[in-house]
């Protein structure tokens, strides 16, 4: 048996939490696994942090140059964050011929292809289950469980505080500014939370996920993106009443030529959805293989130790198959520049919408928006009208059936050119 | 590259749909994964069952020692179910050198010892993926993917045609008896369902994830198993009324010293619980990991395509590991008889109950059952008393606080004494 060097870098939250299971189940890896794996090294440019955890025979230091530059280390793991030092490292690391373990999403997500060309060219390779999900085995699902099937599409609640915020939206009758205020004293969300808010990060976990999935680069920058700021508790409540929860969704879906099908919004699912009752933190996948049929993957998407106990199992599936060149074969064959793979147009997506109107109550206010969809060939499924709110308006809640973007983006449009609607009309598609 | 050649006894329904996944997928293998495997021979005592199978270049043939005596197979996958002939073809396999990949938990719940020590033996490795779960990762999960984890408890779902049944129950409101010969008719349960209502089938799938869990042997034939066969559509009923639902459970549970808790039986869920919204034929498996905390996987548990998924995403990582050493790592080390894990007996849980207790109807007959159990140290959290249903008697429902096993025998049997008690007593554990 060969004897593997880990180095880390960066001992914060996740890191600590690594260190801390390493600590744990060392004697496990050797007497239970035959592996012989030892952390060798640990850099972070705080001191005071390594006081605080079980380093053992660790050697601490705040140089990353003690890592990349130190040949018997074979293993990097790369927990420093952001997309612009942690870039260095990492391509640094793959440079020197060491694998890299790592839980950034926005850096793969972002600067994917140019890490992936780099591992390959150097014959090393990068695992980042940690970066999708934290202790949800999304990567190795679809790697590896689900290698046998063409996946048709992938529905994820992938992002722990707006499902947290929704949730407890829906639970206590409180607005999104009430519950974000009070996730934030509870740290359940960050103090600038837009990118969790604002859909960012999810952006990114489906951005890894689909690039993996069908073999190429799908590029961040390019997907429609929403956020959970504009849902209201109004809106909650009547997606509660017709039988539907709201959650952000990221959706990947193939399509029959048109481009795949990735995009991020909230939707709303029916109550009987496997996913509506996925509640507060907790994150899940939902595959669709063609031959598996229907998989979920559940549970806590973030934290010190659901995340650090995904990046050991990654640094342990490094190490199983260093001996072998299987890691390469498995990271690689996507993700390059050259295979970007073809988005379908937002406004071409054929979905059932929850459109809620804002409008002066007056008698036969419902006819001319019903009018307008009809010209635009939109169908109502059902009408909710409630009494009045305010001294003025009134909120008047269509379900549509399937109907194209494009027509429904018009007919919003025309809708709100009419004298009685006063307000922008919230719009949220209906995922079934 | 090396190339890998395959043989598949038993070709019916999942054989077949191994055959048609790799028909289907070849291509990706070869270009997609880099990897290089045929499959070279298919044997089935049954010859008609060829012409339906895309078998491409596989020769087909009725003989197993085509395969077993064939030196250029390295791999052979045994799909013909039961215990004993699929024995001998598994055990010829294994002293032949040849890696096996099997979907028949029976065979290795009964004789995985002696099945796990001559894989050991020959320097070989079983994989079994599609043995527990179909298409579900629940293997590949605990094996790799929670490796940095203590796994405190595992709860699952893991028979379709009992989850199935008691489904439609609920839905339906039917009895027991209607809802099999309707899954009956329906293909959704077997002409002998005994293995699948009476939790046998349940039993294999713990007995396995059990043995795996705990690095160890845990032999089906010790294990506590009640089946559905008993649940009324009365119990369905009152458990709705009372916020839960009934589902069949195969429980793992890590005690203080008192054994390993295995047991397999009906249990009330809470409606909120996330297995509680596991319906029809869906299987789940809800882990707890010291590090990750609850995960759950949720698919299909059976049938031709997601049984087969599973077992070629296993040819797949056997040909992945195969150059290194590291299959013998992964699948030894546990389930060797010699190191079987000493069980809980039944009697010693703690755990609350729902009890139906068919009473003479009468003023005051509530009073002696309240007061054997509280002599028994059991307490009430709630009491339901419906009206009567025949001429003769009523239905008293209670709810216990946590209450040990052995002290609510007891007091079973004192109350079954009274003479206002008719029949027997219907009991089924509560799960938080």
């Amino acid at each position: 048996v060969s004897h593997f060097n880990v180095g880390l870098i960066g001992a914060g939250t996740v890191g600590g939490g690594v260190v801390k299971i390493i600590h744990h189940q060392e004697g496990f890896f050797t007497n239970g696994l035959g592996l012989s794996i030892s952390l060798k090294r640990i850099v972070d440019k705080r001191k005071d942090r390594f006081a605080e955890l079980p380093v053992g025979s660790a050697v601490c230091s705040q140089d990353p140059d003690d890592i990349l530059k130190d040949d018997s280390i074979q293993i990097v793991i790369e927990l420093v964050g952001g997309t612009t030092f942690a870039k260095d490292l990492v391509l640094a690391a793959l440079a020197a011929g060491k694998h890299v373990v790592t839980a950034n999403k926005a850096l793969l997500a972002i600067h994917g292809p140019e890490i992936f060309e780099t591992a390959e060219k150097n014959g090393v390779s990068v695992y980042f289950e940690a970066a999708v999900g934290g202790g949800m085995p999304a990567i190795k699902t679809i790697r590896e469980a689900m290698i046998a099937n063409d996946i048709s599409s992938v529905k994820t609640i992938i992002n722990g505080t707006c499902n947290y915020i929704l949730t407890r939206m829906e639970r206590d009758n409180h607005s999104f500014e009430d519950v974000l205020r009070e996730a934030q004293k509870n740290g359940f969300a960050e103090s600038d939370p837009t990118m969790d808010i604002e859909g960012g990060d999810t952006g990114h976990k489906v951005a890894i996920m689909a690039s993996l999935l069908y073999g190429g680069y799908v590029p961040f920058e390019k997907l429609p993106i929403e956020g959970v700021s504009r849902i209201t508790d109004q809106d909650i409540a009547y997606a509660k009443e017709l039988g539907y929860r709201i959650k952000l969704l990221g959706i990947i879906k193939q399509t029959d030529g048109r481009g795949l099908d990735v995009r991020i919004h909230p939707a709303m699912l029916p109550l009987d959805h496997i996913l509506a009752s996925v509640a507060n933190e907790f994150n899940a996948v939902l595959l669709e293989g063609d031959s598996v049929g229907q998989i979920l993957l559940y549970g806590k998407g973030a934290g010190e130790l659901p995340t650090a106990s995904a990046v050991v199992s990654d640094v342990i599936d490094v190490v199983r198959n260093l001996e072998s060149d299987t890691p390469l074969r498995i990271s690689m064959g996507f993700y390059s520049r050259g295979n970007e793979i073809p988005l379908q147009a937002l406004d071409e997506i054929t979905t059932r919408y929850y459109l809620r109107f804002t409008v002066v109550e007056r008698p036969k206010v419902l006819a001319p928006i019903a009018a307008i969809l009809g010209d635009h060939g939109i169908s109502i499924a059902s009408v909710v009208q409630k009494e009045r709110q305010s001294a003025e308006t009134v909120s008047v809640v269509i379900l549509t059936y399937p109907a194209l973007d494009s027509n429904l983006q018009r007919a919003i449009a025309e809708i709100e050119d009419l004298d009685a609607v006063r307000k922008k009309t919230q719009v949220i598609r209906i995922e079934e």
